[in-house]
């Protein structure tokens, strides 16, 4: 399993409304998700929005991919697109996110 | 188990250093902090010397006061100290770091 750790920004005006999506994220977009080799995937925030990512996957150029591929996943990219900062124009949040170097690891 | 995402900023002319010492961590640091509960423990940083933090415990507060006495991590802390950025005076870096707030989960 390769260990992935990522960051985006949410817009603290609305890390609410961001909190409350994620409560209730759609079936269909977990499954997806499981599907494609997300697996132990987390979301922390910060209280000024910096998000981190944190997921495992056999494969991080397919689990991408898997999902970049699905419908579902382009409607909820779509809805979150308002949510984030600093998304470059034309980009979608899950083609925007930076990764972080594992500098220690213990099982 | 609870999963834990913590950052902590390690000050860019030693980000080199503080990755060396990471690659080498002391044998006994990492059975004490097995032994006290730091499961599936990974550390990522970013350019700037942004750090993040993740790890799964049984019990937050028990990992952290089961390190905190134990020796091997007081000299482990205090050879770290240097490499960090805005620790506050008195503090080691493990009694410093700012815990994030998970926001979503999948298994």
């Amino acid at each position: 399993m390769e260990r992935v750790c990522f960051l985006i920004r949410v817009k603290p005006e609305h890390m609410d409304e961001y909190k409350r999506r994620h409560r209730e994220v759609w079936p269909e977009m977990l499954q997806a998700l499981s599907d494609t080799g997300w697996h132990n995937y987390s979301l922390f925030l910060r209280e000024d929005g910096l998000m981190v990512g944190y997921f495992e996957t056999p494969d991080l150029e397919a689990a991408r991919s898997g999902m970049a591929a699905l419908e579902v996943n382009s409607k909820w990219q779509a809805e979150m697109l308002p949510y984030f900062a600093e998304i470059e124009p034309g980009k979608r949040p899950d083609e925007s996110f930076m990764r972080l170097e594992e500098v220690f690891h213990l099982d």
